[in-house]
């Protein structure tokens, strides 16, 4: 070790915390023959008083990362939960109550979400494939005297085939867009809901929440991402009490028409480039009122 | 352009071949009111009397690679089809047709997947959602005599809870890993099918053959994966008379056990670590008899 | 057309954004025989009155983000610049003066690097190969009074394989990880830094950070990643006047020793598993005192 | 366990393999104060007489790919090496040798590249940051009679600014391409070269084959992505003696022309758009004579 750790340079410490990411766990739920499956992905984040590591390498307030991925697997094995909220709640009080110098912490969890196989016409009990790269989140963010908790779905991947337009939008110097009155509407909806109630029941929140975005994307005459990105949102907190608040985030994955003109061939609607990249990004948040 | 392009290097033309790749299509048939969507990537390569350009840049046998892009759009259009397997016929039979001195063609499709939403306990005829990171996937190689068809999966994730051994494999000097009687058995199984027949019901065939696996993956009790892996082969041939052999490929995607005795905790076989690398990557052909 | 598109469900709207993502340029000024070539990454993000188009799908207001698009490579065309930070300015300020409707305007941009090939000594005039994973990035904030212009590296990927130690941390029931005193320390470097400066020379502290945050790195005998971020800091802002603050964010990226003695080795530090994940995250701003 | 495990279908063994993939492995070699490091990748395979645990779940033959894992690390400890190649040829040494059953072993590494961080104008002893997206690759097969080395590069981003034209190909009515006389020309290579020495200098090689690749591209006046692709084959065999074979891959990664005259401006071969797909394949394999 040098004789001299401390720094010497300007500057004061404005914001820092650390914590672990991407910690896996598979917990399994075995009652009699039939199995549960989580697959979870744990990220933790603190923060508090930490900065005689930051500024002079004197680690006696650090909680090491892998002391955190730790805590995940035995708070898992010693709670049982059946919501990712839940869990995400039971490791931020942890945190917080085991370490005095924590002011504050931040619990994400990421959820692959497994379907039963079909064996015979009934659900198999303990075999499982993927349902899609469609993945349920949550965030609980906690300080010494209030928590919050929001929930969402990321990478919900929808496409509509008509039942949308786009026109009537500014045409200037910068325009070259042709108006259209039937497009191809694709995306991947990404949402974020937050609560307002201090024990809704996520699981039935999650279903609710889910089902009214990808209701009203099938069922909306939709004028543009936006309108029917906002539309999302009502129906969203119509049907859930509990939550407070809404973001919806869509980005817009531009099919775009091949031009077969040069084949001496119409393009009846039918035959699209499908892209990635550039596309539209579009979001927005809606409060209950 | 400088006075002389030709190479002057020692070295011999061995193979040479060429194409266009990620061509994608979404291709939407419409119906009345119902319409379907296919969206495909797709892989072309030649191979042929392309010398010339190789050796002195003479490109005067050379079809453009954004040519045939531009063919993929064109016979989209003009042609019906009920299968990525026949499209990809109807491009390998075009390149070799079109072109003299091409011979030899491959044709590779790859397919994502769509399911329709569910509003009000019907199907939607126009609103799909994403279904799942699987993949169905097909390539047509084809000179000009005879051409090959094969099918297959890609990335169909599962998972299984229990009924899954691993013990009595050989223990000598590097091994640590302990003999198990209930593990946790997850992959991602990929699988292609070669067909002997000139003209299979490709559709039937894929969800026979897709169902085959799923069934021995949860049914079958598995004293390795190399033994899961080929109970599904014979299974797969069985159900589709269509197919000569079939390829699997599992890597071992392992769930550890988590340690718990430094936390006073026994482990159930409940908390497991997922983990992606390293993995066991299993592999065979059956053939019919 | 339906008859009615105007939403009828309770909720309000708190915020809203949209724009356009992943505009993929490429620009080349040519000099003489001398080339540059940029290849930029650029996402646009605009906030003001949009409100008619979410709520009631009138798109009077809507800049389409197809003509956002255009008006990247048009703005690229009609200006020079030499940094991204000066093109993201011009972006940012075309939209606040075209458009009075529009309240607040963001753009990013990423830029993959490129170095000129070596033939015989002499840098290439127009050949150019991969300079890493490493690449450069600034955002441009701006509404109708103020701008800022943060820049910054994302992706820089470095090791040490010694003067690195890890010990003093707290030890509960909940840690097993051992003390170290000769650790490697693999991270993957983000910074970004904030000019209150108006007119900085953008690329000479892209230079001077970098090469603080590499030295720092290098000759910092490292009690913690904590530490060794923190002392990045304050290095940067002496060495780079222009700039108010700096953050930075380590994945501590560990190199786990592999346990040999089953083996009946001994591990001299110098066989370890690479990992990715879980990681520990530390990050930390640090301003000008 | 269930009382019968025995496959009882139709089908018959054609061909399998199995083994270990992604086995990461850090080494560092300390030699003073000057330290070394090396991080590679690992896929094993394996061939030989396993069918009993393909047919009926008999492991004896079977050696976990948990003992392969532990292999790369334990052999890694024992062994010095100073090249990917020779620590392939001990690893697939090693199995032929430890297990009469194995018929063939197939080993494959990838390194991620480190370059010395420069301090004071010195290279620095023991801090590296990332030498860029491309790897150092190689594959040794073996049966039990003979051993093939091939060595490659993976992932050679370039670009060329001018010098590179496309004329002369077919033009029928499925050609929309113009004619171009200056054009960008940027591809992402791969190659692989055969040794037809028994013990050549790979490092050497390696450097030596990686600038001619370098060079070609940069100094190589283009007709074609085939033409120049196919000068880089008999430039690198010209220098390295050792050296049977070579075969190249190239991705067309287009910069397309962005279309300024809407704009009432000319594009003078300054403005593109940057793509990755669809993009054209090119590859060939050049032998010595």
């Amino acid at each position: 070790m040098p004789p001299e750790n401390r720094s010497t340079q300007p500057g004061t410490m404005a914001t820092n915390c650390y914590g672990k990411s991407r910690v896996r766990l598979t917990k399994i739920v075995r009652q009699g023959d039939n199995h549960d499956i989580k697959e979870l992905n744990i990220n933790i984040q603190v923060q508090g008083e930490f900065d005689r590591a930051f500024l002079s390498g004197d680690n006696s307030q650090i909680i090491a990362t892998d002391s955190m991925k730790n805590t995940v697997y035995v708070l898992a094995a010693k709670n049982e939960f059946n919501s990712i909220e839940k869990f995400a709640r039971i490791l931020a009080e942890h945190f917080i109550k085991a370490y005095k110098h924590v002011s504050g912490v931040t619990i994400e969890i990421e959820e692959d979400l497994w379907q039963r196989v079909v064996v015979d016409g009934k659900a198999h009990p303990h075999a499982f494939f993927g349902a899609g790269g469609e993945k349920r989140w949550c965030q609980v963010t906690t300080d010494r005297k209030h928590a919050t908790v929001s929930s969402g779905i990321r990478d919900l991947r929808v496409v509509k085939t008509t039942a949308s337009e786009f026109w009537g939008f500014i045409r200037d110097e910068y325009t070259t867009l042709p108006e259209v009155r039937d497009r191809v509407f694709g995306t991947t909806i990404s949402s974020t809901w937050v609560f307002h109630e201090a024990d809704p029941d996520f699981n039935l929140c999650y279903q609710k929440i889910r089902f009214a975005i990808l209701e009203t994307f099938a069922t909306h005459y939709s004028l543009s991402v936006q309108q029917t990105l906002y539309e999302a949102g009502p129906t969203a907190l119509d049907r859930c009490a509990s939550v407070q608040s809404i973001s919806l985030s869509m980005p817009n994955q531009h099919r775009i028409p091949f031009n077969l003109e040069p084949f001496k061939l119409e393009n009846t609607n039918q035959i699209f480039v499908t892209t990635d990249e550039p596309f539209g990004l579009i979001s927005a948040t809606i409060s209950r009122k």
